[in-house]
């Protein structure tokens, strides 16, 4: 199943996910999220990858939920409200995935990214997007807010423009949400692949070792009052120290030579 | 009272509040804030109200609290503390109140917009303001450090540009208001009554009851770590999918027509 | 010791503070952060003192830590391990110590801002830098992520940003350093140390008392839910306005003359 719909490409130590149902402007649908689920589990698993691009086939990155399985889901006895409560909770759970994974995942954006398509771009760690890219949670103009979507678009932009977005439903440009933060830079469609590339591999020369550290601390004193995180992160440190081809790194640092990492 | 010094016009269903004491630079007395209490208390029961406009009559939006109604204040045997408890309590429910205001609030700002008619603006969901407004938190130039309209302020702009105007008392334009994230921007002053009341009226054109649930969701998940906050944004996400117009809307965007919405 | 390696100049009541070990790019040694400290505890102790300039002597502002000195203690029994831990205390208890001063500290950045350099330029309130300064938190490069770093970092610039920062290992500039949040304002080389002093003595012209419970306010209630953070900030202010020298300050504002006071 999931070779069909999401493909992937282990290129040296990056590996490219791509979203491969562009007819339904790769709609995260059950098999979608599915698929990505497993894929995150099994590079999650796997030491040898380093840094994980996200893209998307066609003419879109993403377009959000599948509005017709959803949709088909309301013809239940209970009007779908399990399906959904069942839907919100795969689609959460491969969110912190994501965030959670020990390789740092890239968004490469372009054409369209909106609603649970916008949150995947926000929740990944960084991103990339060609300069002609449309950033929307736009789910109010139909009637669904996109409350899901913005518990990761609000942790990257600015409030005001956050509530914007998501109470207009109106789209904005890769201009606006690089400066607002939602996406690092924007560049030209025919640079696109390069770009990310060129990021994906410059995290990918670091020891993944510190790298995984490194990520995972991240996120987790974001959420801490500032003493506790500096307790924490210092923990980190030492940890860190301990490692052998951090000392190996320092060591060549100091002799002016190249490290020899065995990774 | 609050019909003189605070205006209301109802135009469709946006609602305008006009502060209506140039003379005092719409100064935050206590008629003030009670005439502004009992408006967005009654906008709140209103279900028919789905955006609400603040602005300021005459040369400035709101120049913060009454200094000589504090002043006055110290007086009494305590000195006046009870009474700037009271004040501030008061002040700080308003803040509350608009935040929690079913209706999203988009402060109209032109002049100045200082201390606590600083506040405002952050507090309110969204700003649009004329290009030759001033911003400023400059209670610190008379001895009374901003520490209430910190509260809001640091909610929307980053760290060191909202410490600098903290204690420089310094005046910020609205250019370097909308790239800081205080408002979401800048017009020419002919333009802002237009900006504003579109910017409302796109808001006001969405389902209220689903832009009720969405505000509500924006500020309560955003006190939440991340997994706490997906638990509670997928439940509001369940509910919003149970609304019949929530189903209509979505129905008619799958069959590519105008949804049917009584409301 | 510290007369060595940390200059201290007292010019009105703005203390400058240079870092002078340039030879190590002022890196933050186990005599460096001593210096630093006891310099900090002193100013703390000292209410003429109303605002602390932060400076590197020489090429660089602060390059990070001392990886000699961190390489020489691998040779204990425990390959290093409790000194790095007493090592990242000691940083993280001097980071704290500067946002608990009560006076403002402005970080004079020129140069290079490097991993703990670049923690230092995060952690102070302000910061001006010369427009070719760059900033780093590379320690990923040599197999060190910069955890402590992040901590003050991530609490200054949004999250992509400050990810691929950390994870890249590469160099900002000073104008992209503006554009995130990380530095107040980047000025040309010749007109950094009359900038950084004008803001210094505008921040040293309030009154002291009315500032320390302002900085201490700032960072206490931006850890807190917004309503206990009003609860708090309203306390504040009603301590604010007991304050003699505030009286004379509004009083002084409301017939329009130049306050009377003592400090």
């Amino acid at each position: 199943m999931s070779l069909d719909i999401l493909l992937r490409q282990d290129s040296g130590n990056v590996t490219t996910l791509t979203m491969n149902t562009p007819k339904s402007l790769n709609a995260l649908s059950d098999d979608m999220l599915a698929a990505l689920q497993n894929a995150f589990d099994d590079i999650a698993q796997n030491p040898k990858i380093r840094a994980v691009i996200l893209r998307g086939a066609g003419k879109a990155f993403c377009a959000g939920h599948n509005l017709k399985e959803m949709t088909a889901a309301r013809s239940g006895a209970d009007g779908g409200k399990a399906y959904f409560a069942d839907l919100f909770a795969r689609c959460a759970k491969l969110m912190l995935t994501i965030q959670s994974l020990p390789q740092p995942v890239i968004a490469q954006a372009h054409g369209i990214a909106t609603a649970a398509g916008c949150q995947l771009v926000a929740t990944c760690d960084m991103a990339v997007a060609a300069d002609d890219t449309r950033f929307g949670v736009n789910g109010v103009n139909i009637g669904l807010f996109c409350s899901t979507p913005m518990v990761a678009l609000s942790r990257n932009v600015p409030r005001k423009q956050a509530f914007e977005m998501l109470t207009t439903g109106k789209f904005i440009d890769a201009e606006q949400a690089e400066k607002i933060g939602l996406i690092n830079r924007a560049v030209a469609y025919d640079d696109l692949d390069a770009a990310t590339m060129e990021l994906a591999q410059t995290v990918a020369a670091k020891l993944g070792s510190v790298v995984k550290i490194g990520k995972q601390a991240f996120y987790n004193q974001a959420q801490m009052p500032v003493d506790a995180a500096y307790d924490y992160a210092a923990d980190v440190m030492v940890q860190n120290m301990m490692y052998q081809e951090t000392a190996e790194g320092i060591a060549a640092f100091i002799e002016k030579r190249a490290p020899k990492w065995a990774q």
